[in-house]
């Protein structure tokens, strides 16, 4: 099974297979997967795969092409579609981090292995399969520390910032994270 | 310790104590959280406790009533913020229907044990006290169901309208849950 490049198909079609755009992830299941890919990536498959489906008639504009063109350049995005690698991972971050800012100051032990099962858990249900591989091979590395807030927040900042540097995203400066994820900035703009 | 009323005093000041919003809820701290209100909610709460911390001087406008008349109201809102309660479960929501899409259409036994663990451990942390409370108990009336894709998937599509119902939302169609959260819906306007 091919995970990273190959050609794909639609479910339930039997057109010919559409070739995978560069860098396409696929699923555990051998079929491109919304949760590994950014939306432009999967979209790329997907009208492709519509276009050998449903083959054009004579003078009509695949809807890939009129969308290039600007025909519906101005229709807003719709809001009900599941979320793509980015989105998935800018809300999972906002809930992780949300927890480690309710996490206790002084916790018990037993709160302590409970965040712990959480995250080891998390790092095995999350949805984007290579991220989470990565996770949790980044948890076998630097296991998770929880042993206050300031901990476990400034633990989950660093795993954060191991995602950003992968992904050529600016580093975070962790001394900030309670700023950023529980109070709100000194300068107030949050209030 | 007051939980939804009541008088609160930002951490650190000497101040008089700041008048509640209606409806405010605090976090078992016992101080306005944030991931427990609106963001509206909290912003009046915070910009009054502002106001008493630091008295005006003759002739100044207090940021308040100067956002109220205009003069900041084109300023986009910062993006680098702690989420309130609303942004919190649209986030949470999106990683735990993306966990159904992803979960195996059959689990095994220890499978269907990690989700039922993992939800268990996420009613037990998430940062809204009082939703958690309320999700807690929910799950001990409508226990977990994880024996496939669909049954999960179902079960937590209608875990969602309870919270749907609680906060006057329409409430979603269940035999939709799969084309909203994993393939996209029929008509293509997701690909």
């Amino acid at each position: 099974m091919a995970n990273e490049t190959g050609d794909a198909q639609p479910a339930g079609t039997s057109a010919p297979p559409a070739k995978l755009p560069k860098g396409m992830v696929l699923g555990k299941d051998g079929k491109p997967c919304r949760a590994c890919n950014e939306k432009a990536t999967f979209s790329a498959w997907a009208s492709q795969a519509k276009t050998l489906k449903a083959p054009l008639k004579a003078g009509a504009v695949p809807a890939a092409a009129a969308a290039a063109a600007g025909a519906v350049a101005m229709a807003p995005p719709p809001t009900d579609c599941p979320p793509d690698k980015d989105e998935l991972g800018r809300s999972t971050w906002t809930l992780l981090h949300s927890i480690a800012a309710t996490y206790p100051t002084a916790p018990t032990s037993n709160e302590q292995s409970e965040i712990k099962a959480f995250m080891g858990l998390f790092a095995k249900l999350y949805p984007c399969w290579f991220c989470a591989d990565d996770f949790q091979r980044y948890m076998k590395k630097e296991t998770v520390r929880a042993a206050s807030r300031d901990e476990f927040g400034n633990w989950l900042c660093n795993a954060h910032n191991e995602v950003n540097k992968k992904l050529g995203k600016p580093i975070f400066d962790c001394a900030k994270w309670e700023e950023r994820w529980r109070t709100g900035w000194k300068d107030g703009r949050c209030d």
